[in-house]
């Protein structure tokens, strides 16, 4: 309450706690009176409290999200994949592959390297949201379908993002993991039915959200009975131009404290710059996260998108080798690698 | 190029650009050596280049957008509503009402306050995106139908926003301006729909986003076809925690060089604390914003969103009178007020 | 404290508050407990309840500041200089000049086309504080000589930065009131300084600073003994590099919510554009600030620093008159002008 | 140029450079001129040509920054202290200590823990910049002479931070590093007076400074003939208040790929959070920092300031095992940890 608040002013934000179903507590201070409201169970209008006079501020001692929060469920959420692979369960898994599909014969040539190189989770992009409408906006369905064809060949699974319903829909059909990007993090429409949708969701946290913000959304998939959710730390607005985002790898652990949702980083985006993506990729990883995304392209050069922050095929498997160090030095291990070719099974 | 560039990557920086259809005039400092790109169209793919062995940085010297730049129409877009309101016309709009519409008796009660007031539009959500899942949602399709009410009865325009397909399509169909919000800036999928749909579009910054963001989101209403858009700064996402969001006017003359399309200002949302929205408000038409965005609830303790942030009707009589002198004092005017409720024909 | 604190970590709190000297209250709820510290008055050790196992969070109810504070001191604190000019009493007080003092023909002559057109107050930089250590640094002593004598020839009081020890000593000796700059707004030995000083002090906030930073650094000159501070808003760092810094414009009246010092805008530094300049410093006189500093400079074209953002003479005098409709439009009024020249007193 | 400069504006503006005695390079576009200025030395007064008519930006190719910048100087900058440690050399040095010295014995104590762990440099406050007024300013010159008693004892180098130019000589006359805090990184004469010093300095990013800012500030130091300089990520502001600060991790390859100059990481501001600090310092070495400064308190719940964020020597010496793993998985290694005591020498 503010400093001259009315004892009127205390009563009416009592009776209205009250009104509410919930217990008011008044706290007598020597400058102010605070009033505690007991009972909270994360559903409680603030906008009703707050809007009434004489009230300073209201502070949340609880959480607004409850199914994503460690208070929920202690023991820590695992994904797992058709192909085996694991997340979050003290493994570091890999998803990589190019910013764009752009053809057979790159998408499917790379996912072989990459899975030689360890990756089990092949990345690319059949729709992309582009800051400009000229950009080159993905190959919709026929690259969903290219990615399927790796998936035959090379056992890795599928992720790749989903921008609107239709797209969804499409998504869900083929790939293993649906990606809701930074800029649909608020769409919550998207959310729901993504939620609805049966996949697991990786879900990357938009450049103005704080922690709470990320995990608010995915409460948006868990309360549509969607358990199977990933968190991405890809980086944040910040002020200084020399990266073209801020990655706060301090949200991998802060996640992890208040969540049971496993998290991974994606330096490539994070940075922005290829020669970033390898300090900062093995910075994640230190960090404690449960996983990486990262854009690797058989010829950076002539990428229809995000080439510059493309790693080449080499500077990956380099990555791999020191990753793997790290995550034995902190007490986790990399995902087991996928067998040969000839074993490789296609996944659902 | 970085300073270390060799001749022979300098040259693969030239080819490249000549491979695009542009002309490269290589231009040599003392410490490296620069590349211009002439007859840049706006559709440069500068992930290609950024790409190459070499390059430091690239500068771009044209905007990447087109359609939305000063250069490409000099003369400022006015928005005209079936009411008569003009927006960019160097009249000041407002556009006011409850966050949620909440029930017939709200919605049309402070309608009429708000018309005779001098408002001209009317805003209230039916669809509301909410950062938790347990949060109040919006009436729906029930929403629209009394905002329709509310403009027979006032002759007042209707602003609401769109948040899916589905909910764009039945915006289309009973408001005047269809409001895309800042979470939505980026949801290009929805962008592209609303340039499409053959209704103004109010279209909102996004929290992280940078002027050029924003332009480059209105740019794809424009490549549909959809000229009648409206900018509207509503805050950004800073680092200090009194108030709910950092308002940056200083955004309504970066955009009235840049663009020709008109500006308002929400002060509503953009600080979050009705003590703040009067001064902001003001603030707002001193910097020559085209119009106001203000939420005004007959009941801001009841309020079911946002109570805190709402104006009661007499604060916003109140503005009104305000702004009317700052708007004359810097060559402006105020929209002309709607005749008496007899003549009120409805609109669109 | 945490959700699964234990008894003896809630005893172990309620044990140090204690031993601190003050009364603790615990306030169980359902998910976890918090505790309240009763009788807090601004100088809790916070650091040392913050390390004990189990705290989550602690949470200020009271602000750490106290002497800057409304609850401190209910009525505006007015800061008077000896032409007459009152900042903080309902007056709007314009700080104009070059960025930097540069010859005696320029100083001089711009301060009387200021005072004819109604600022009382001439700035101009003798000391500045250049990123850069190859920029012009000023010209030191020689500039504040330079500013008494334009003082003396036109009435108006000066205002210009101190940026150490020796510089304020001289300041303090020449000016009427001690600039302390955004740079240096936690210099925490040059506040004790300046609050010993005995001169009126103009504060500017920090890049990053909330403004409960600027509150508690005004803090420092109040602990001293020096009551007379005004602050100054002149833009944080924001992510949009359209423009040099992001004007806060709702800080003056969160600030003025707070606390009982005036606050003025600085547009110059806050936006870095001279075309951006007029309509912020409009919009902060509509949003109720005390007063403006802006940089004018009667060649703009060859001013040593800060040229982009310097008005010329002609837009300042417009600018003038566009203030006062608005300060007048909000119940406030401009500084009276200064007398004639003949009639000009050098001021103290 | 804007788009719409006229020929005499472009006249003027080459003419400018001219004067200015560099050569001037109009680049003719379709959309707009630019004009290239050929032979920046580091020096041009940028903002002469800024405050032309029909200059629309002003882009720095060349950066402003010299000295520090690796064009300057291409192999790394390795400082070398008394005690042997060299950072900057491809190994891993560690600083570690209480945020403030508060007695002999807790220093002391502490010191002989540090050091057995394999720090060889000690941190500890003697001069404390603090954001209010009224919390623990530290010991002054007796904290000083305890820190150098626990060098006389340990062997440990001592860094130490200075405030304003008296502390600066003192710390001079006690410690091997001069530490400059974020609040001071733009006091530009405390930097001077510590480029003149002759000690090596430690440097902090400022909580708004960008990388540039960071480097002009080293520059700043170099320009006065200290070369041993060792920059500090330690968090910048951000948005998200789950954290005290923004630790960006990624400024230190950014860094690395800019300047000679080493540059270590503290994320015990840099988070703020005991329990985020060991992840996030093993992240700063897999980031390729050239060393941690990090706080551990023997009590941290009875520390007399930031007992939040400081380790239990136990944590410690987990932290200085992982660290070594990690140092060696990406090829460095540990600074290599000093004699047993008996063999200490007191250093300079």
């Amino acid at each position: 309450m503010r400093h001259d608040a009315t004892a009127a002013e205390i009563d009416a934000v009592v009776r209205t706690i009250n009104e509410l179903g919930y217990e008011a507590r008044p706290i007598p201070g020597k400058m102010r009176t605070a009033i505690g409201l007991i009972g909270n169970d994360g559903k409680v209008n603030a906008d009703r409290i707050e809007a009434l006079n004489g009230v300073l501020e209201i502070i949340h001692v609880s959480q607004q999200y409850k199914q994503v929060s460690r208070e929920w469920r202690e023991e820590p959420t695992i994904v797992t994949l058709d192909n085996g692979t694991r997340i979050g369960a003290g493994e570091v898994s890999v998803m990589a592959g190019p910013c764009s599909v752009e053809s057979e014969e790159q998408i499917i040539g790379i996912a072989h390297r990459l899975r030689d190189a360890g990756a089990t989770i092949l990345r690319g992009g059949a729709f992309k949201p582009r800051t400009s409408p000229y950009s080159f906006q993905g190959m919709g369905e026929d690259g969903l379908k290219l990615l399927a064809r790796a998936r035959e060949e090379t056992g890795m699974s599928i992720v790749t993002e989903a921008v609107d319903p239709e797209s969804l829909d499409l998504v869900v059909e083929y790939a293993d993991i649906v990606q809701i990007g930074a800029r649909n993090m608020q769409n919550f429409s998207l959310l729901r039915r993504a939620g609805r949708a049966g996949k697991p969701v990786l879900l990357k946290r938009g450049m103005a959200a704080t922690v709470k913000d990320l995990l608010l959304s995915a409460e948006y998939l868990l309360a549509e009975g969607n358990g199977n959710v990933i968190l991405c730390e890809r980086g944040v607005r910040g002020f200084d131009t020399h990266t073209r985002n801020l990655l706060d790898l301090t949200a991998i652990p802060v996640v992890k404290s208040l969540s049971h949702l496993p998290i991974i980083a994606d330096p490539s985006h994070g940075t922005g710059l290829r020669a970033k993506v390898i300090p900062m990729a093995r910075a994640a990883v230190a960090a404690g996260a449960d996983g990486l995304m990262i854009e690797v392209h058989p010829d950076p050069e002539h990428a229809m998108s995000d080439g510059a922050q493309s790693l080449y095929p080499d500077q990956f498997e380099e990555l791999m080798s020191q990753i793997a160090v790290i995550a034995e030095a902190i007490g986790q291990r990399m995902v087991a690698p996928l067998p040969a070719v000839e074993g490789a099974a296609a996944a659902g």
